[in-house]
């Protein structure tokens, strides 16, 4: 039995802050000339094209993308192409491929029509030398090294550093990109979590279900925590936005279901301060990751940030104990948690 | 104790052939003129605001606007304008805004939003006279008449017949526009299945948690088969495409973990019949709903469509058993169909 300490999850997960910190020394050129290309080609909107914990990094460009840059983003749907054969038309879309192997058939095949109908392409992905790289004009490297881990983790925090990045760059706003310079050092603050995320995982050894809620920038957060607790844990968690939520699923909740709120400082705080609350006068357990003590404040287990962020790259960090929580319970309910159950390290699905 | 049949859900269920006959019957003028104002502009691709059943409306239109009309759609992302106050742009975009109630003040900001920036906007809504209604340049029907159980079903049919509608006249479709006039007879016979539904749902009366699998057209219906079950049944339900569920959280299946699929005959048939085959492999338990014998095969609850219609139409019907399934199962348990617990019918969410 190896030791927690030795798995490819527990190392990989605390290899994030020196991957960030690589990826931003290196990637800020070829994003300055996709941005270039993004402005004088008078891109409308984005298409992105993912799955699994990649299509969670392209949720996060919806908001960051779609709200700061103003660049409406549309999430690809690509059974159109390989089922279908019924490809949209992408007159004025950036088409944006977001996988760490690079090697998905559905995603390639996205970025091929995209590429043959003229449209502008780009890849943000850990393998240079790969399919989708061969058909992206801007190939951005996550710089994430070997990721053995079947749950990917380091992977992920640097494509969603690699959207933050081209917000970023693409609006040319210094302020902007010194607060990105100063993530490294959050991400590893942030890592400190390790040893009171171990102490409390066993307390939900015996949960079957629950739920996680993020909103805004941090939705994104919820779907790839929710992510990791499937894939380690084998815990049935969905993931929803408080707002969708409230619109039916809140039904299920019961004396003592268990309802995980990502809330970061910022925006959204006072709304999901309420929205703990609400949970809890339903007698539901609250789990709640933020460095608002507003929101903490209703939490049954309170996850508290120890560095707070700008909201807009808020999710780098407060997925960092989702994943720390993931890992633990794997762990305490005695699960392998670097070879899960049924899943392999690339699928290929078309 | 009111009988099943006496309950609005059921009713309301059941009056769906009507609806969507009266629907086709009455919205054809104002979608043909919808759709020339949209060849007239140039549209190149579609924001569409919705939430709950209505986004999963929307979640259909990705793949028949999307596809058939080949027009990119992006699902709207409303916090961005009631939260963030970083409205996307919409040059270019038709925003559409899907609402039962026309009431929803997130979705109505977003039209709002589009109207001042000049962009087209249209509703789909049951409320003619609503907010919704006074932002948008056209207004679609659904001629849901009054809805008076909390899960909505006739709705949402029609809803999803509305965009059905409005992607055959934008393509001028002759072929498809007969198509959708048989759509009425094909809900009707659907709707014989609801005894054997009956009868088998007290089998799941233990059930804590499922998933609902859908790809294609029919990813929409896994998402609204799973909400219905969430809103009347308090289960734990998830909805994916397959080719997600494989990415990840495929490692959940245990032994008698049940796994609905959705699958229609047509084209995403074959990689569905492949999907039930493996997750009976895993030895979870497969519910299945479809015409195609070759999918039913891999069924240990197979709920057989009566009547086969085009795939593209095919989530109009396929739902019909889904929302059975759910009605079932909760009187199966005991609950109150009409009034789920903590969910009012009109959900007012910023």
């Amino acid at each position: 039995m190896t030791s927690l300490e030795a798995t490819h999850t527990y190392r990989e997960i605390h290899e994030q802050p020196a991957v960030i910190e690589r990826f931003l020394r290196t990637q800020r050129d070829v994003t300055e000339r996709l941005s270039a290309e993004i402005r004088r080609r008078g891109i409308t909107h984005v298409v992105i094209s993912a799955r699994g914990t990649s299509d969670n990094a392209g949720r996060y460009a919806t908001y960051v993308v779609g709200g700061y840059n103003r660049l409406p983003v549309a999430l690809a749907t690509p059974s159109l192409h390989t089922v279908y054969g019924l490809p949209p038309r992408f007159d004025g879309a950036l088409v944006l491929g977001i996988s760490q192997s690079g090697k998905s058939p559905d995603i390639i095949s996205v970025l091929e029509e995209a590429r043959s109908q003229g449209a502008l392409t780009a890849s943000i992905t850990n393998a240079t030398s790969s399919p989708l790289a061969d058909v992206s004009d801007f190939v951005i490297d996550v710089q994430a090294g070997d990721e053995r881990a079947i749950a990917a983790t380091k992977s992920y925090t640097s494509q969603v550093t690699a959207v933050a990045l081209l917000s970023a760059v693409l609006a040319q706003d210094a302020a902007r990109l010194a607060e990105l310079d100063r993530l490294p050092a959050a991400v590893q603050a942030t890592l400190a979590m390790n040893d009171e995320i171990a102490a409390i995982a066993p307390r939900y050894r015996y949960m079957t279900a629950a739920v996680v809620i993020g909103r805004g920038y941090n939705y994104a957060t919820a779907f790839e925590m929710a992510l990791k607790m499937k894939e380690l844990t084998y815990t049935i968690v969905e993931p929803y936005s408080s707002a969708d939520f409230l619109h039916g699923p809140v039904a299920m909740v019961e004396e003592g279901f268990p309802v995980v709120v990502i809330a970061p400082s910022g925006r959204m705080a006072a709304e999901m301060a309420d929205f703990v609350a609400h949970v809890r006068a339903l007698h539901g357990e609250t789990i709640v990751i933020s460095d608002d003590e507003n929101v903490l404040r209703g939490a049954r287990t309170p996850l508290r940030l120890p560095q707070p962020v700008p909201e807009w790259l808020s999710p780098i960090t407060a997925i960092v104990p989702g994943q720390l929580f993931a890992m633990h319970l794997a762990n305490a309910r005695d699960y392998a948690v670097d070879a899960p159950r049924g899943l392999k390290k690339v699928t290929e699905t078309r």
